[in-house]
């Protein structure tokens, strides 16, 4: 019997995809790819791809989900509160000398769901804190990046329980590829129609230039003001390396920086927030000025409170972004356990830091970006909070309101 | 069917003695572990072994043969002259802060066999070049170290190519747990008698001081002159950081620092050199004060020209190493392809860099080094001159020649 298996001309195409759309990988150019031993598969095509693109060394650093939990399992206390540092502090450097970053996406989502959120917690925090010098280079949008994903067998395992292990992957492997827009003719002419159609939504939002948004619907009533001279992206953007490339693939959001000190109301995620390897749902939040000062979830409440208290930014607001109920990843009805996904299927904010280039200046002081209600945190955490049954719209700042979204979709 | 598969048990015991007799790694000591994706199946056990043992921060650094390939395959020309320098920057700075380090091989020693060996030795010597921040940590031998092994079916495949793979990797997987002496009731006593005998073959050798080695046997006479003030090392030795290790797993060989300036006369190889996927057969050289003026090779010639034209250095010895006909693993009969299990199958020299702690005094300045007649080079390349047919003797200052090993035994 032969076992399923994904096709290789689509790991190919995949690949494609990858290297000229989303990182749009320059001659010459040096590349950090961070994947797990589970896309493999996908990671050779990928190398393949660079090189084949004109780059100069590729470099994977490959994490794996057995070393991962043998922390977890067998080690000493004082490990949670470790972190490579030489490692993050070297990529941060490269990063720093227009080496291009891929991180490609596979492992099994629900790894640390039986371990100490406590552990988890720390671990966590300590690789965010070591991670700095690199993530910074990220959210600091100095070089051309991208994240994706490879639908692996531990992945699908989690987003189809009840099927076969091949069968699973087979099913995931076909969203994925679908929400990557490889099935059209010309994928990589796709991407340029899809972009302009985001660019499209971002024109119209800057253009109004909001004072805050209001969201509405079962258990959700927020105001959410935008910060000072926000400027609202989506799809490709320029990197300051000049490198225009698209930061995920896939991408339905569009997306800019809240006011760190101006968000008030009560809002109920719309979907379960895999984070960590543990699965938090129900999540009911109350913002005063900016902070979550109440905070519950039916499941994983402990990782939740452990995650909001990271440190000062990390309960309060570094994202908001904008995805009709009607795109194609939200259409699939799959909870995919991995942000990449289930955040371009509904509209979300991010609890932590802010990206930096969502303003209409770009080089502003962190003193300025502060004062401006750009949030700063160690963390970035997406986190659901669209459906069919979300109205959203824009105040201007003497308060008349424009209908954004109805009913989950662009009015 | 079921296939036939590497016992777990055995592959738990193996990471113990990496961890335990191998590292000998510290309470709270982080440890760097670079291995080929291939030799997953041992790495996961050896982190957990590690983590037991009460590691900090256990960092796999994966390389991949599909990875490596695809350079081949799809780079551009520059490519071949570029390396990760972060990365081996960061590596040495991570040895510099008493970071463990394990490599464990496991990769297809034959993988470059096809490509451009001009690329081979281009792309070889621009991750020498980079590598040296890192590289130089461990031949200082600032910290604990091991190299070891994983059989993969990719190495098996070439140590047996007549026979299916997954029997293929049982043979070998059999030989290298019996090199690594797992075969008894307690590997680790096992380790400290093993150790205590090399040891009194040191001091055996280290009491005698010769001035120079005598090698005569077919194609072979060769007189080799050790460095001023050499000392022989063999088995467990103390790191500079305090903690006594075994940097080889298997490990049969005692060897020492010969004259970079005082080897004369010719010297044929007694098994064939696996070098960067390349097969080097039938090596004839002959020195003349300390350096190769004669080269040849019935097979892979022109890599082994490309290898010691490295640098000034590379066309030198830096090594010389005594292990007799009746090693466990020469008695196995196979070319192993890999130079840990090679080079302890026979008494070998190494062309390129020397050991600096090889010397009476290990805190000998770069200047000091050289006057001793200790050599320096961006390689590293061990390379069998021992036989059941090699008569060696140990000359003193005055000539007096005596007896060390005959015909491949000691004497």
């Amino acid at each position: 019997m032969t076992q399923a298996a994904i096709d290789p001309a689509k790991l190919d195409q995949m690949a494609e995809v990858i290297v000229r759309v989303g990182l749009n990988l320059q001659s010459g150019q040096d590349l950090i790819i961070t994947a797990s031993t589970d896309a493999l598969p996908l990671l050779r095509p990928v190398v393949a791809a660079a090189y084949r693109a004109g780059a100069g060394v590729v470099t994977p650093i490959l994490s794996d989900d057995a070393v991962t939990l043998a922390l977890y399992e067998h080690g000493h206390d004082a490990s949670f509160d470790k972190a490579p540092n030489w490692l993050y502090e070297a990529m941060g450097k490269a990063f720093g000398e227009n080496v291009a970053r891929l991180a490609i996406k596979g492992d099994n989502p629900m790894l640390l769901a039986s371990q100490d959120p406590a552990k988890v917690a720390r671990q966590g925090k300590a690789n965010s804190i070591a991670s700095k010098p690199a993530s910074a280079r990220i959210t600091n949008f100095d070089i051309n990046w991208n994240v994706t994903a490879y639908p692996s067998p531990a992945w699908a395992a989690q987003v189809f329980p009840d099927l076969p292990v091949d069968e699973a992957q087979l099913r995931l492997a076909e969203a994925v590829f679908a929400a990557s827009r490889l099935n059209f003719p010309d994928p990589v002419a796709e991407w340029a129609r899809h972009n302009a159609e985001l660019r499209a939504r971002t024109e119209w939002l800057n253009a109004r230039s909001f004072h805050a948004l209001r969201y509405r619907g079962p258990g959700t009533d927020l105001t959410l003001g935008l910060a000072d001279g926000h400027a609202w992206k989506g799809g490709s953007s320029k990197a300051r390396n000049g490198v225009t490339c698209n930061p995920n693939v896939p991408t339905e959001e569009v997306f800019t920086t809240p006011h760190a000190h101006r968000v008030d109301g009560t809002v109920r995620a719309t979907k379960p927030l895999a984070y960590q390897g543990s699965l938090i749902e129900g999540i009911e939040v109350r913002f005063e000025a900016g902070r979550i000062v109440e905070a519950k979830a039916s499941a994983g409440e402990a990782v939740f409170r452990e995650l909001i208290a990271t440190d000062e930014g990390a309960a309060r607001l570094g994202e908001v972004a904008l995805v009709p109920h009607s795109s194609p990843i939200s259409q699939t009805g799959l909870l995919f356990y991995n942000t990449l996904f289930d955040e371009n299927a509904a509209s979300h904010i991010a609890l932590g830091q802010c990206y930096s280039d969502c303003f209409d200046d770009s080089n502003l002081s962190a003193d300025e970006l502060a004062r401006r209600g750009g949030n700063s945190s160690l963390i970035h955490v997406d986190w659901m909070i669209g459906s069919a049954e979300i109205d959203i719209d824009g105040l201007s700042s003497d308060g008349t309101a424009t209908p954004v979204m109805r009913g989950g979709e662009w009015a």
